[in-house]
């Protein structure tokens, strides 16, 4: 049963569960006492982190555990604004940054700070002269990821690291995605990691921070990590967590090429198999083992299930797979289609044939949803008018853009479909379908209730 | 090797460990995640919450896993704040909770909160009537421990959660101690507890809010855990920490007994074999498996380090034993003995051969201390002087009293010995020398450097 969702978790690598089960004899004791199995716990974390700092690049005692990747993210964001308060209150983050670094921004702002967000191209990436042009005196921080988290576009973190440096700002860089394939390019300030993205086990984070790097810790003091990491150090997953890390950064020079391969088959098949489909981010500059697409006039939610049923494990950035009914920020900022969205994530292992067939399936699953939801077939009908009304009220994606599609066709060239919906993806939908289907997306007007989206017919 | 040293850490319980190792494979993938091996995740995750609100006494949707205890106790003290910030800012303490609630207090303070530490008496508990008084119009919050971690005294939680009540103030119990013995007794409104304290694995702390309690999350939002605890889940150990709760719990009966008849004969024992020893805390409410003593003319970390040689792993609140030099802040809001602490805390399946064996060390450890450090034979000599100066600057704990010690003699009844010393413990461990040997402690006076201590012998 092929699990394509590493980028969620990656299944816990031999290594990480051999290190763990040996440490749980030797490590559960409190590192802070004197006593012999106090000590015993203490070498094991300081050997862990011995391990880790190498991965990561940097010195052991620039280098804390905590326990999460989003946490490491909140306390280095938090702690590196507040160690920079004199400089200013403004911060830099790219639009396309995991959910963790977007929350600390509106947290940061809730407290009187303010926030530029660069946008990024179609592809998902940064300009890095854009970002650089974002930077203000009064910028107290920076944030860009390594890579995306959604559709595996690498940023250009050495050429913004480099205009931070020039501006005298630090940069934290969220390696989330990629920390487990290589260490990211020097010239970072903090960075933060999370050991289940690489096979290592859930409950722990990296956060490192240079010396030198202003950080005044937020939040009630504490003891462990160097006060940054609050609360009792979980010793057998830290050292899980940097045996894994280790093991599968021998492993990743090969296993990426391979899997890398694997993806480019993804890339180039899926839209000779599946009509109207759009592979999103940068097919060259990417992760190797990361690649998301949208298909037009599909429900997420159906389609993933489709697809569970058929044993293929994948997530989505669609709005009806998300608790908020909203579409992924990052398509959002792509400027792409979000419905249908799936996003595969190759564990280390997978094989060619677990990526065959997810290629046999996926066309027949695609095509039912379609089907169920009375998508409309490649040609249209009847007696054109000149302008049509179709109101979508209260219907939820993709039917908004279903009911354009199968109207679209009734109304001359140059005449106008008129959509009314409340749905919020239909905000980035509709354009999307239009730059697909080479339509022209007119603008949203207000309506009485949600909005009406006024597209023309051009061919 | 025994380990007497459970209220740090517990060893992890083998159904801890099977729960553990079983969940590795079954509960590594995202819980958010709709594909079958993020149901699976999700399923572990469900039936982990319901097993540990009914071991707690709340309904699983009050519960949510933490990272840590202390986590638990910062999340909870700064939501319930936040919560009810209209009504006031003032929150209530008592003076020896865990360094969590106390950080978490300073923290509030430094953000222009108000905070009242209500002291304890002699054994180391609150007088509810004084716990009440302190409770204001603008109080917040009231935090009380269910039991200290450092000397054992359970404290009156039913009657002060009964005051708070009648105040209409939310009461919150840092439960760590003693969750895997016992419920809290009814009336809490928040409870903080932590899995490595009972045998469960460290990462995994629990924040139970009951319904009706006011509370907003401080921090970055996140949708995990309700909002209440940021970051990737660990579900293997949030399984294996609610198992192992329930496992302890069905033990506790029969193994609390008989943890407390081997607590009560260190109890008894100890002052018969060591001359010059307070045992601290209160002997009948207490906690079955822990007991703190103070040897009068020992350094802690000397005496630990004799301990740990003969195989017996204990902790101390004596200053040399803390990273700050400062005694535990237990040992001061008693006004006991700090120097020379040694607490002994006792896991599931300590035996009778242990506890005999611990005993029969400890005298011998105790006199090659004081003989080390050249501590007083209980006679005394020579000349009487009206009044005499030590000087024990820049000398560390137990050196001050034992200097002390030694000259009183040489003076006559009546005359005073003033003690010139720097030693933070030295302001704690005079004033606790005269009341064990019944002398007067007349009083500090400042000095050149440090403080000096007088004290007059009465006998």
């Amino acid at each position: 049963m092929p699990y394509f969702d590493a980028a969620s978790a990656a299944p816990l690598h031999p290594v990480a569960r051999q290190a763990l089960l040996a440490a749980l004899d030797e490590g559960w004791a409190d590192p802070a006492r004197l006593h012999r199995e106090g000590r015993r716990a203490r070498l094991l974390l300081d050997a862990a982190r011995e391990a880790a700092a190498e991965a990561v690049g940097c010195r052991p005692d620039e280098l804390s555990f905590t326990s999460s990747g989003t946490r490491a993210v909140h306390s280095g964001i938090s702690g590196a604004l507040a160690g920079r308060r004199r400089v200013g209150r403004h911060l830099t983050v790219s639009a396309v940054e995991h959910s963790s670094v977007l929350h600390s921004a509106a947290d940061h702002e809730s407290r009187g700070g303010t926030v530029t967000e660069v946008p990024v191209d179609r592809s998902g990436a940064v300009d890095p002269a854009a970002y650089g042009a974002a930077l203000r005196e009064d910028t107290a921080l920076a944030c860009l990821q390594s890579a995306n988290h959604e559709v595996g576009t690498v940023q250009p973190v050495a050429e913004v690291a480099g205009l931070c440096r020039e501006a005298g700002v630090p940069l934290l860089v969220d390696a989330a995605q990629s920390l487990g394939l290589e260490p990211v390019p020097g010239g970072w300030s903090l960075l933060a990691a999370s050991a289940h993205k690489w096979g290592g086990p859930a409950g722990v984070g990296l956060l490192a921070v240079r010396k030198g790097v202003r950080f005044a810790v937020q939040g009630p003091a504490d003891e462990r990590e160097s006060g940054r990491a609050a609360g009792f150090e979980d010793i057998p997953a830290i050292v899980a967590a940097a045996a894994s890390l280790r093991a599968v950064r021998a492993e990743a020079a090969a296993e990426s090429v391979r899997l890398s391969a694997l993806v480019d088959r993804i890339r180039s098949r899926v839209p000779v198999l599946v009509p109207d489909v759009e592979v999103v981010g940068d097919p060259v500059r990417r992760l190797p083992h990361l690649v998301t697409f949208s298909c037009l006039y599909v429900d997420g939610e159906t389609l993933l299930h489709e697809l569970d049923r058929a044993g293929f494990s994948v997530s989505s950035g669609s709005s009806c797979t998300s608790s908020t009914l909203t579409p992924s920020h990052v398509l959002k900022a792509m400027g792409v289609l979000s419905e249908g969205n799936v996003r595969v994530s190759l564990p280390a292992g997978t094989t060619e044939e677990d990526v065959d067939r997810f290629l046999d399936v996926l066309p027949g699953a695609v095509a039912g949803v379609r089907e169920k939801l009375g998508a409309p077939a490649p040609a249209a009908s009847a007696a054109p008018a000149a302008s049509l009304v179709v109101d979508a009220l209260g219907r939820r994606c993709p039917i908004p853009v279903i009911e354009l599609a199968k109207v679209i066709g009734g109304v001359p060239v140059g005449g106008t479909v008129t959509v009314l919906s409340d749905d919020e993806a239909a905000r980035l939908d509709i354009p999307a379908w239009c730059a697909m289907r080479e339509q022209e997306y007119v603008g949203e007007e207000p309506a009485d209730r949600g909005s009406a989206y006024v597209v023309r017919r051009l061919s």
